[in-house]
């Protein structure tokens, strides 16, 4: 699902040397884009992690993001780079930087280290959908046991809990979590039951808000474009496509130019240009 | 520092076998002590995690033990033994057997990955001294961010706090955590305290409570020995000799008979016998 295909023939370092150089001519700009891409995965989550946490709107998504989209092992290798590159611990700043309903749900999100397994218990998803339901019901969209459960149980176990939900309550628990569309935690919780869920689905509607708008939302963009190029932007490029009616390509020439422009369809793996 | 010594040509797996067949004769009647000692390091934390969560008891120190004592790296191992062993995460059980402050506390302890460098921010130990501080004095012992500084912060930096505390406040923060000795929330965070800045400490004070009674605590002793055998019970014992006055070894002669006896005796690497 990568839109970088590796050769099958690895060439010799001095030939990645080049060729980097002659990707990025023109895009030496102190361009955050390339700055992020350069990096190695969990050092970029880690770089991404920390502005998030220093300098936190409750808009921004990179903590849910790092913490519901990348494996087990992947969030922990980000720990990892963070205790390297800042000498501190991400559960340390983001505990720190945050507070009330939002510090109650991403400290715990990046702390998280799920089972993987695909293995579900059918009855604790039936209670499981009933106590979320329930706590919707009751407006408590910040209680403990609401929290725990979207932070704590597998990816495989919460589909589960998703799907009962769904049957015996009518629909999708994320409708029903936008009682008032302004609220920013209901947001996030949103955001974060979406990534935790269909991560391709969410990349592409970050990705459309991002440029379905006056001015560009260029965190989002870059910040998608940055951690997705290696991994699943293949499939977030057919979301884009089967929601939009456009190419993600088409979409980011419209909206971008220049060495910004160049760089990310060189990321997404343009087939347009 | 372990007290099991290590040949220096190490013998083919047929020998260990056969001494440990030896060593184990008479000792195979279903012991708790041997069941725990024959797992590595990180499943026998799984398994002591496991069973502290399911059966939750207030007084229970195995989870706050295996959260503290540990390295980072140690308690991430765990983690993972725990997926493999029991399809779930440690947080999973923690958080779903445990409630209110205890939940608060333990939850987060579990899931750290503090930073172990020796760097410390004398401004941030002077400032959270005073906070921490300030929250005892109000009794708001489960106040967020008292407990994100003990679960977050690495351990030098709690001992800096801790040092700052006793300079600007006059005594040790665990005297001011006994305001009501039968408080069993309180214990656990003079615990938690304790085994962060001084595990050798809060391991002999463990065993010498477990012993120091009416009917010994086979509990604590099997897993304290069954612990730090291979790790710090050398240090350990040499607390044990200097707060006791009497061995560890004689103690435990005295509370113990039998199998359970010689296993322990051989576990902290007794030189009576």
């Amino acid at each position: 699902m990568a839109t970088i295909t590796v050769p099958a023939q690895v060439p010799p370092v001095s030939d990645d040397v080049e060729e980097l150089h002659k990707a990025f001519e023109g895009a030496l700009f102190n361009n955050r884009l390339v700055l992020l891409w350069i990096l190695d995965p969990p050092e970029r989550d880690a770089v991404l992690a920390n502005e998030a946490s220093k300098k936190f709107s409750t808009s921004d998504r990179a903590l849910v993001e790092i913490a519901c989209t990348r494996s087990s092992r992947d969030l922990h290798l980000a720990r990892q780079a963070y205790h390297i590159k800042y000498q501190k611990s991400i559960e340390e700043d983001v505990a720190s930087h945050t507070t009330g309903d939002f510090r109650k749900l991403l400290w715990p999100l990046v702390t998280s280290y799920r089972y993987e397994g695909d293995e579900v218990d059918m009855s604790l998803a039936k209670t499981e959908a009933k106590l979320l339901h329930d706590k919707i019901s009751e407006k408590c969209y910040n209680d403990d046991d609401f929290i725990r459960i979207i932070t704590t149980r597998s990816k495989a176990q919460i589909n589960a809990t998703l799907n009962q939900y769904k049957n015996d309550f009518g629909q999708d628990i994320n409708k029903d979590l936008k009682a008032d569309p302004k609220d920013e935690f209901l947001a996030m919780l949103r955001a974060t039951i979406k990534s935790l869920t269909n991560p391709a689905k969410y990349f592409e509607k970050v990705l459309r808000l991002a440029m379905n708008r006056q001015g560009t939302d260029e965190g989002a963009l870059t910040r998608v474009v940055a951690t997705r190029a290696e991994f699943d932007m293949k499939t977030i490029k057919e979301e884009y496509q089967k929601r939009s009616s456009v190419s993600l390509d088409s979409a980011i020439a419209k909206d971008t130019r220049g060495d910004y422009e160049d760089m990310l369809l060189a990321l997404v793996g343009s087939t347009d240009g």
